[in-house]
Parts: C-alpha cells; structure tokens; sequence
C-alpha cells in the first residue's frame, strides 16, 4: 500500500480521507490539533506544525507522497522532499506561484491569462498613489485567508484599511456572475474538467449565498471559461486539483480572479452530485489511476453552514431535524466543537433534476439551518416557550371572552 | 456529541465510520485486531474480544449507544447494558432471537412469518432418521458465518456432511429469484422500506454472481416481499437496519430466508444509488434524526470482490486499473492485506439508467477484476511477457519467411 501524507487536519483533510477509505492506501496526517476535523480518520496522525519546516520535512520523509489541503504549509520542506523523491500534489514550484497573490497575478500576466487590471503595492502610500485604481480590491500577498486580507476599495476613506505589506491592488470588476471550475491533473499531464459551478451571491450582504452545478452559462462563455481555467492550471506544470475562481461580465468577458492548487469549497458538491467527487479524483491522480468521470449524476447545489454572527462557543445546529427530514439532501457537520462568527462549520448539499428545486431548497435550508452557539440556543427555546405560553392564554381570554 | 460505539471493526464497520463524519457522533470501536478495515477511522479504538462479557461491558459502559456490525457479539452484556440505560441497535433480545437459527425460525413461525418447512435436529442422527426432509438445507444453530454452518443435502450421501450440533433441517425451496430487503425501523417504531435487491446467483457455480436494485419484480410478487419482510422484522420490536433474504417461487410464492440485525452485504448499492445509504440511515436512527430518503437515484447493482481460491497472502487486485477506467463505477476496497479464498475484499458498484448496461457492466467486472496474491500477480505478468515475447518472435519469424 502506497502511504501518502496529508498536510492540515480541517475539513477538506476529513472529506479526503473518507473517500480513501475506498482505496488501498495508507493515510498520515500532520495536524497540531488532536481534535481537528480530520485528526481521528487517518492510519498515523502525527502532531506538528505545518508551518514548520522540521515538522514538514520530518513527516513527509519517507512517504510515498504528500498533498494539502491549505497553501499555509512550508514549501521550503516539500522542496526538498520533492527533491529527495517524495511525489507532491501540487507541485512545490505552483504552490509557491499560487501562494502569495503577488506572483500569481504576474503568473496570469506572464501567460496571457486574462485578469483584472492591476498593480502591485508594497505599501499604503503605494496604494494612496493610485487613486485612479478606485474602486479596487487591495489583496495582502502573503497570508491572507477565508476572506481576510482582502480589502474592497470603493472610496478614498476605505483605502486607509489596505494593507502595510506587500500585496496586489486590482480594479474591480463589474461581475455578471461569479464561477469556480474544478479540474484535475494527473501525472502523465492528462487533464479532467469539472462542470462548471455558479457562485450565487447576496448581493445586499455581499455574501456567498449557495453554489450550483452545472453553471447556466451560454455556450460562447463556457468555452471561455474552461479554455482560460485549463491555461491556468497547465502551465503551473503540476499534477493535482485545482480550483479556478473566474469573474464572467455582462459582455461575456472572462477573467481568472484567483486559483487554489487543491480540493476546494466550491466543489463539495461533487461527492453526491458527480461520479468522480474531488476527493475521490485527488486519490485516484495520486495513487496512479485513471482518471474518474468528472460528469454529473444529477445537478446539484451546497449551501455553506456558517458560524452565525455574535455567536462562539459550544456549536449548536439549529433546524437541523428539519433540513434531515428534506427528500434529497445530504448533510456533512465538520465535527467542530466550537463556533465562532464566519467559520465554515459544514454544508448541506442538494441534488435534483429540476434546478428550480435546487434553489428553492437552498434558499430554505438557509432560513432554516443557523450554527449558533448553546446559549444562544437554550434563549430561542426560551422564546418559543414563552411565545407558546403567551398564545396559550390569549387563546384562553378568548374563549372566556366569547362565553 | 453523543458516543456511539461499534461492535466489530470490519468492512462493514468501515463503511458506517465513513458515513458517521458526515454527522456530530463521537465514534467509540471495539476489536481485537488493531489492523481491521474500520480500526483507523473511529474516534476511539478499543482493543477486546466482542465475544468476551467484560470487554464488551466495559466498553459499552458511559457510551450513549452501541451497534453490531456482525452477530457474534456477548449479547448478555448488551443486555446489562441495555437494563444500564445503553441504547442499542439492535436491541439484545432481537439480536438473540436472530443469532439462533432455530429460534429464529421459531420466531417466524409463531408470527405466521412464511418461510420453508422445517425440523430442528438436535444431532446427525435426528437427520439421518428424516430422509423424507430431502432435498434440504442442515444449518447450524448456533456459530454459522458468511456460507460455513450451512450444507446442502441432495442425496443421502450429503447427509454425513451434516452437523452434530442443534441445528434446523429445512426443505430445500425450488427458487425462482432470491431477493434482499433492507428495512429501517426508528426508536418510535417508523419504517423506511428500500427497493429491494435482486441477488443474482451463478447456475452452473451456485454463487453470487451479483446484486441489482430495484429487482425486477410483478406488482403482485413486490407488496408480498415488503409486507413479509416488514412483518419479520417489525416483530422483532427493534430499531435499527435490518437485512431480510427471501426466496421467491415461479408460483409467486415468498419465503423468508434469513435476517441480519445489522447493515448487510446486500444494501451496499445504497451508498451511491441511494439518497440515504443503509450506513447514513443506521446514524440517523442511532442519532434520533428523521429518517433518511431510500429512494433510489438511479438503479444500481454491486459485484463482491472476493479472494480467488488457491489465493492466499498478500492481496494484488488484478485488473483494477481498468475497472477504474469505467464511467460509471464506484470501487470500495476494504484495506484487508491479506487475502483468503472466498474473503470478502471490497465491493464495486455500479450505477446507470439502464439495467441492462448494469447487467454487461457487472458482468465486465466479474471478469476483469480479480482478488489474487502477489505470487500469481507475479506469475501473471511473467506469462504476459512470455506470451507477448512470443508473439514477437512469431511476427519476426512471419516477417523473415516473408521475404
């Protein structure tokens, strides 16, 4: 049995390693919590830092392969593990390209892949300079994560928020539709194209909403779309999955907005909705297979469960009895004890025949499912009671009054 | 998070583990073998004898809930366990009357379950005094697994080979279809019925040739088989996952066979074919959550990969490369490194529209992939090289005499 290591314990690591329990493989994982998401599914868990290039080098020595599921790990310790023989996805070489915001737009410059406008800033007085970026996005280069390090500018007093460090100032795109395409490379360079996936947005909040798959998009985009993600990931010249986030104009315009050289959120979707789910592709491109069929079973949806605001702590999912009892819809809790505003606590995914479903469902079960905390729970019990009581003795004074 | 601890850490134990990290369940596993499939992927390995009363009193003791992945547990600690406040799945009493093949054709016949005529035979020689019960099937009362404790008898000669334990003597049935039933009952006695599985059996070799669901099956013939398997195991007064096996006659006739207390063989399909798989509605019923959808999203059928005779040691799954290659295939290995003639291995399903490329493609399977040792595996390849050397030297020859 080939052993492969995993790189980071969180969510992305427990739906690997599930789907690795259909292969021979054994599994290692580095994690510093012993009560990550994925800690308790691997053959060998080991502690340490993935930061750390001891940690990294110590782990990765003597295994068949290593892969990630963050960018935050110490690419100086997979080099030389790459170096010594190991087999990493990705590469080290594009994960150092793709890591720091700066030299993967330069990447996307360098290879003609279209891109928002922009420049690079190596500090606030940089990005005073170019008032005439506004509005604009200011993304830090290095370290930015799940929404932090990126900054929107749209007036001259949002600029005082950008970042100190170097980082990357780009004008905003007027986005019709935001797309993620998943795609996978195998060793041999052989490619497999997920559908695309259509990121829905609040537009009031601003927030992702749900995804859905495949994308409705016209035939003269959707060529675009795979052709410009396809150039994007070949020429990082590394096996592995990809996820290439893409802003489409109302024009049809396509441009590559970021990528990430693994199993990614906007392609959960695919362990119910496509016959080869990422995770089950990442395996077979690591241990050698062929390649899966990346087409869908049924089109389908994810809504991300989302630690609710002002609530952290105990996590409570609250309407959860409710969306479990909905016909088609498959649930993955990460198994995080604690919640906390804006963290990603699981999804909920849907599959139908009818996209008019798809949405339905997805707007119902985000009115319904809220990750909240026990305090904040045992308040809403105490709420319904007291409303239940309430309604109780109005209904009483009714029937008294009636009399 | 509840506790929930399993019996057995087999295939079966591993496919439930894969299914539990969709949910907040802290899983508990209780097994002597350390290398087992389902021994990585719990919370918490326990080591201990699933037969022995401590270790399975122990284990169990400050859990929330127990489940069995295989009968041969100590039923009397479950059932101390279960006075103790310890739900179990199922509960001891169901699984005692199952375990006993004798009372477990007891049980039928008391509640007006049909099922094949029967004696109970104390030893060879309450067999040898009822020839009149031939052709027949002797099973073993008690300690009977996976086709040992069970011998058919055709011709006197057959009947030597019987066993001088209790046992039940039962007319052998002229089968048409033999079909398997998966049932769910919840802990307020609601059901979920799946489509029931047609188990296809090879003629001429009298083994599983392979399953396919929902089984073609006349109107008349489908609400017998739901209305006996739900009566079987409704009697039980139980909850859990249930697996009923029945013959069907080319009258229309319905005979229950056997049932399991436990996810089965039979309902694997249901991972990828269903919206709610066997291992996802045993944690919903264990969890309290409502009960999952068992309709099918598209038919399937599975293959048994099982250890090749005159194959043992260390397993080499011959031809799996290009069973991967298939659309629309799903491969479950189950991590056991040593093979054994007629060892269950892995599984693999398939999924389509249409049953008749679920029938070619199973068929495909059964002769592509086989489970071998590395041994053969290594006489396979020096006989394809031999054999392709061959030719060569045969064209080179063609081609020097055609000149």
């Amino acid at each position: 049995m080939l052993k492969v290591g995993i790189l980071g314990g969180g969510q992305l690591g427990r739906m690997l390693l599930q789907a690795a329990a259909n292969y021979p493989v054994e599994t290692y994982l580095l994690e510093n919590d012993e009560a990550a998401p994925a800690a308790h599914l691997c053959h060998h868990f080991v502690k340490g830092d993935i930061r750390n290039f001891d940690d990294v080098y110590r782990f990765g020595k003597g295994l068949d392969a290593l892969t990630i599921e963050i960018e935050s790990v110490n690419e100086d310790a997979l080099e030389r593990l790459e170096a010594e023989g190991v087999r990493v996805y990705p590469r080290p070489s594009a994960l150092r390209t793709i890591k720091n915001k700066i030299t993967q737009k330069q990447y996307y410059t360098q290879h003609g892949i279209p891109t928002a406008e922009y420049i690079i800033t190596q500090n606030l007085d940089g990005v005073r300079a170019r008032m005439d970026m506004l509005p604009a996005v200011h993304k830090l280069g290095m370290g930015g994560y799940d929404g932090k390090g990126v900054q929107m500018m749209r007036t001259k007093e949002d600029v005082e928020k950008g970042f100190e460090q170097p980082g990357v100032l780009e004008k905003m795109v007027v986005v019709d539709k935001e797309i993620a395409q998943i795609i996978a490379i195998g060793d041999k360079g052989e490619t497999a194209i997920y559908p695309p996936v259509d990121m829905v947005f609040d537009q009031r909040l601003n927030l992702l909403d749900y995804q859905i798959s495949p994308a409705d998009l016209p035939q003269s985009v959707l060529w675009k779309v795979e052709a410009i993600s396809l150039r994007a990931v070949k020429e990082l010249k590394s096996p592995g999955i990809f996820a290439v986030e893409l802003f489409v104009t109302k024009q049809g315009d396509v441009y590559v907005n970021e990528t990430a050289p693994r199993v990614h959120n906007s392609g959960h979707h695919t362990i119910e909705a496509n016959y080869s789910s990422q995770f089950d592709m990442l395996w077979r491109v690591i241990l050698g297979y062929p390649m899966g069929n990346t087409e869908a079973i049924l089109p389908g949806a994810i809504v991300n469960l989302i630690g609710a605001e002002g609530c952290s702590g105990e996590v409570h999912y609250e309407g959860l009895e409710e969306v479990l009892s909905m016909d088609n819809v498959f649930v993955h809790i990460y198994g995080k004890k604690e919640t906390k505003p804006g963290r990603k606590m699981g999804h909920v995914t849907i599959i139908s025949r009818e996209k008019q479903d798809l949405v339905y469902k997805a707007h119902k079960i985000k009115n319904t499912l809220r990750v909240i905390n026990k305090e904040a729970h045992t308040q809403l019990a105490a709420e319904a009671a007291r409303k239940s009581e309430e309604e109780a003795s109005e209904a009483r004074a009714m029937t008294t009054g009636g009399r």
